[in-house]
């Protein structure tokens, strides 16, 4: 015993000569996770910012942070009612001492949460959430669908990425498992972080360019085969709708033929629809996985587990772009209790998500109604942004089909252009002798040379071969002309110094 | 090739044929990993909420949240500056359209934050938190401490619970290694379930609860010996100060031992010190690790690791007790750049913290001064609370130690007791026919007797062969001298009803 022992301590012992968090000693998961929406891009702007404050004199007035989809950021403002409502619940003695100060709707609103409140929104709620936004949330998703949704089925988290890490954590196992998920190529990089960090096999299906970002489900089929035949235990699917950076929008066909296979393949979807309400395509409309499955006769009832089934939503996207509040939920169907129990678990461990974003939530699926004091004002609110938004859209993908080299898809919806961009060999030379991705190289010119923060299209995943970036479309209306213009120069000048 | 595959995509195949996510094919390491907090005592306390709510007659009026310290949830009033600002941050236009609403020092305190807050609250933060919020934690710090502290060095967090999974996903490394943490016991159970999650293994060291739940080093030394001749590669410690669930406040001199046998043995230190306004004891006060290691001269410089050190605060204790607001930060000490890049990544995963838990954080550590126009009503707020906590903070402990078979240190900081039990024979066999453990059994037959909701110390840790459980005094003032009376009583029936 004594014996066994101590070649073992002694190989423990010698691993502690050095320091225990490095570079080199961290947990190489953490190392070789990419976050590319804040990565080396986003770095050289906060330099620049820095430079620029410093006085020195840069090719531009100011940064703009078309990195990420950050409405507020780019001065969206925000809705009115949300906003008095949310005040309201953090000083109830605003409308105790001054009656007059907001309209009826608000005070009631916020009378309606605190009633559901034990120590308003100071204290740590259920885990799951506070009961009687669940409630709304359920009613909202029953509405939109037109089938029940229920509120013990739904779990507030801190905004969407929060359900997806739980979710995850739940889904691939530890210990040397080779647990897999289908990822949309390009997809939304909290996926493939998610994975590298819980240690799960990213199986890339490739969205086609061609055919606005569709999904095609040969290629998913074959991709799935595929990769059990490599021995990955494929148990779910990830489908961002509408997509991130695609802006693609699933007919509802499409979502059926993805549940057949679900079904077929057992695999849980994970239906990220945090855009749901960021529409541009004329005549398209969202159709949200639940609805498609409740449609085909996957209801979720307790001990049918045919279909698995949760979606996610938030507070950051839609006409509310409340990013900063970090709210949002999980509704999951077809997943049994035992599963739910731990979810629930996972979710106490850090004890609930914030009220605050709990309540933005809330609001943002229950607004003022038509014969509110406040719907005019929120109906004016809503509208000029989704306009503006849906003119902007359309601006961009203009604008960026006309430079040299660039092709771009309409952005059906969502916030985002994905345009593909063709570079000479000089570029790509460039961009090796650097060390860097030729699209991050492009990226991080252009950003020099108009404070345009791009993110490079390696950091979403993309076709062997070919280049993109992705763009919001959120900067000021008033200022994209001026935007696009900036970008336009920069990208001449970019072609002009790369020529063959 | 195709031979090779075959057998393989037939094993993969035929893990199929189940559902993909259920309570057998779910993460194990989430099935195991446990917190009771939100455990079985409080599951059946809401099945008891719903009788009452039913109609049914129960021997209690009300049930008494003990099992956390949540204070608002027991009616602890929020401090109004605090709130004041946080509602207009949310609605700048309170003020602007009232000019007579606000006092000045909380529309100059939100108008502050606006200015470094681009786009408001609605908007994405830098990953790490407000840079004005990170500067006035680093002021806060280097005041309470008389050393400099650096915004650069300061990860704002949703709760301190945050911070420590994202410390913990670094340090401890994936794939097959043993890495370990010296945890206390008893503990807070995020530590434990923490552990669980990440792969970690949990390396206990006893409090002495005949020394007021002290650290004994040479118990410590033994401890951290012994595990890594076992192999485990133990490469942080977790102290809790003021304790969590113990109550007790480490000396400086217990802080410099523990900090010299991380130096000597390459352990970095994680300081859960979200207590520290919480002091009940007459003459202690609440020293950081922070501060000691600066006193022996580790002042945390750039390429100086030879203490590494990472301290978590929070805005849910102390007397401000915002739980549900979700805010807290880490400050890393002698922890190098490229570490700090991974933890900033590991930040930017989920964006950023919720902008009012920052919010909440800068004004819990900057408070009103003297001669500010809310100072008055401030001080009278803290000091109302603070001393109410105090009070009973000695009526639990006291009361507590009237019962027979219970002994109980008193809780010289924090929010809780930690009282031992001794119970009958009878007692143990009913519980071992429940398949539970002693403590759960004993603090289900209090619940359903008093209402009151205690946690089971086997939730915490504890020496083999004894129990406890853990209470907070955080019922109302007013209410304390009832529920401990109905504790009493509950207390007396158990043992009448479990004699040998």
């Amino acid at each position: 015993m004594i014996r066994r022992s101590f070649p073992r301590a002694f190989s423990a012992a010698s691993a502690f000569k050095g320091i225990p968090l490095n570079g080199t000693t961290i947990n190489d998961s953490v190392k070789s996770a990419k976050y590319a929406v804040r990565g080396a891009v986003l770095e050289r702007s906060m330099e620049l910012q820095r430079k620029m404050a410093a006085g020195e004199k840069l090719p531009f007035e100011t940064i703009v942070p078309c990195n990420i989809g950050n409405p507020h950021a780019c001065l969206q403002v925000p809705l009115s009612f949300h906003r008095e409502v949310l005040s309201l619940c953090i000083s109830p003695n605003l409308a105790a001492d001054h009656p007059h100060l907001f309209k009826k709707d608000v005070v009631e609103r916020a009378q309606h949460y605190a009633a559901g409140l034990t120590g308003g929104v100071g204290a740590y709620t259920n885990s799951q959430g506070i009961p009687a936004v669940r409630e709304e949330i359920a009613a909202f998703i029953a509405e939109r669908d037109g089938h029940p949704a229920r509120a013990d089925r739904i779990y507030l988290t801190n905004g969407a990425s929060e359900g997806v890490r739980i979710l995850l954590t739940c889904l691939l196992r530890s210990g040397g498992k080779q647990d897999g998920l289908l990822t949309p190529i390009p997809q939304y990089p909290l996926y493939s972080a998610s994975l590298t960090l819980l240690g799960g096999t990213l199986v890339p299906y490739h969205l086609n360019e061609g055919a606005s970002w569709g999904v095609e489900m040969d290629n998913l089929r074959t991709t799935l085969a595929a990769a059990r035949a490599n021995g990955t235990e494929v148990r779910g699917i990830a489908v961002i709708n509408p997509g991130n950076p695609t802006g693609n929008i699933l007919a509802e066909e499409q979502i059926k033929d993805i549940i057949k296979m679900a079904v077929d393949e057992k695999l849980v979807i994970l239906a990220d629809e945090v855009y749901q309400a960021n529409i541009w395509k004329k005549g398209a409309s969202f159709s949200s996985f639940k609805k498609v499955a409740c449609d085909m006769g996957y209801m979720g009832e307790d001990g049918d587990d045919r279909l698995q089934l949760v979606s996610f939503h938030s507070t950051s996207k839609g006409y509310f772009g409340e990013c900063g509040l970090r709210g949002g939920y999980m509704e999951v169907h077809g997943i049994g209790a035992e599963v739910r129990a731990e979810l629930y678990k996972l979710a106490s461990l850090s004890l609930c998500s914030n009220t605050i974003g709990q309540l933005a939530t809330g609001i943002m699926i229950n607004p003022p109604k038509p014969g509110d004091p406040s719907f005019a004002t929120f109906q004016k609110e809503r509208d000029d942004i989704l306009s503006s938004l849906e003119r902007r859209s359309i601006m961009v993908h203009k604008a960026l089909n006309k430079l040299e080299g660039i092709t771009c898809n309409e952005a059906d919806g969502a916030l985002y252009a994905f345009p593909r961009i063709r570079l000479s060999n000089k570029a790509k030379l460039a961009a090796e002798a650097e060390g860097i991705p030729a699209d991050e190289y492009y990226c991080l010119k252009i950003l020099d040379q108009s404070g345009i923060v791009l993110v490079p299209g390696s950091g979403f995943g993309q076709e062997e071969g070919t280049l993109h970036f992705r763009t919001t479309f959120l900067p000021a209306e008033e200022t994209m002309h001026e935007t696009m213009k900036m970008m336009a120069k920069a990208h001449e000048k970019f072609m002009d110094e790369h020529r063959d």
